[in-house]
């Protein structure tokens, strides 16, 4: 059981719980640590072993399935994280966020997209992150986003 | 009033002052510390409260504008910075500028549109960085330039 | 002559050798240090001083050309990272390497093409790293593959 103001009581306060660290999709691993600071390779929106969805926003995808590929690729984005931070996400301070929406040449709202995973991040971990948005035509995997993260790793936890 | 060799002294002389730092579009913060290091969500083009330039360069935007963009990013960014640095830029060095350029898909010349902030954020802190540029067909708030800005502060300045 | 575990000896067993450093393309370093990481500016896949390939995969360049352009800008930034070592690539231990592929809006296969820059990364650094991937109509100097490239330096290397 984790106490009450932890990340993981939040986690499953909000319905969500985390699938095992995805394994990078390459010649690559999924995160690698440098210091304290951790980053990751860009995390996918995985459901049942596979994208749950491919496309492109304004086109294939609506907006309100970006919203939930980018909450599902934070939810990956956090799985690494716990990975890296030795299984305890309360360890884990996230610096930044680093969003690519795959998108419709005319589709404007690439930062609603990526308030669903902000959303998400700054109430499971608790503080605001800084955060970098870009649209793109073509997109690895055909995934509608991908999301980078950066964080801190503190190895005693307040 | 700053010394002769103070970053502020140098952005005056070259006919520039800095606006309050801008706070983030979206559910996150602009800039975020860790150790020593500061990294910042993108910076716009801001004047007088709204985006200066809004289009692709090759398109809408003229390369002259787009440079002008540039430099208005750098300046906002500056700003960040300073507010980082607990409001002095004399602790800021420039680690490295990543610059967004939205442009038309024949447009060649995004390190140029990028010289007019790397020549700005040159002069004014006085040191080189290090860069990364990319084009892109779609930008959030159909920006002609983003810039993200990774700096090391330093506590003691020499 | 290098001992035979060093990076140097592996890039020369897999016949390969570094050019000098190439000096940034624009008003900017080509690398810079904060602390013990080294960040870089966008490496281009050089041969005989111009880039080896110019324009997109999936059209005017091939999949195969684009690995090689890969190849070309990962040794491109070895020598980066090189000098940013003080000239000994066994201080090197690369922490992320951010991939971009100028490509057709259909092409699927960024990751493969990317694969020839890690793959020989892993290779001469025997590490394994982490990778971001993304895809771009517009590329500077229409290049078809660029690569960044965070990396830690060992000042006692083993």
């Amino acid at each position: 059981m984790y106490p009450e103001n932890h990340p993981e009581t939040r986690l499953a306060a909000l319905g969500y719980s985390l699938l095992p660290a995805h394994p990078g999709v390459g010649m690559y691993v999924s995160w690698a640590r440098t210091g304290n600071l951790v980053t990751t390779s860009f995390q996918f929106p995985w459901r049942d072993g596979k994208l749950a969805y491919t496309g492109r926003v304004g086109a294939e995808v609506s907006t309100e399935q970006a919203v939930d590929a980018a909450r599902l690729a934070a939810l990956a984005g956090l799985a690494q994280l716990k990975e890296a931070a030795g299984g305890d996400l309360a360890r884990v301070r996230l610096v930044r966020l680093d969003g690519h929406v795959g998108c419709a040449m005319d589709f404007k709202d690439i930062p609603h997209v990526l308030n669903g995973a902000s959303e998400l991040l700054t109430k499971v971990l608790g503080v605001a992150h800084c955060r970098t948005a870009l649209g793109h035509m073509v997109m690895p995997l055909d995934s509608p986003v991908m999301l980078g993260f950066l964080a801190e790793i503190n190895d005693a936890p307040a």
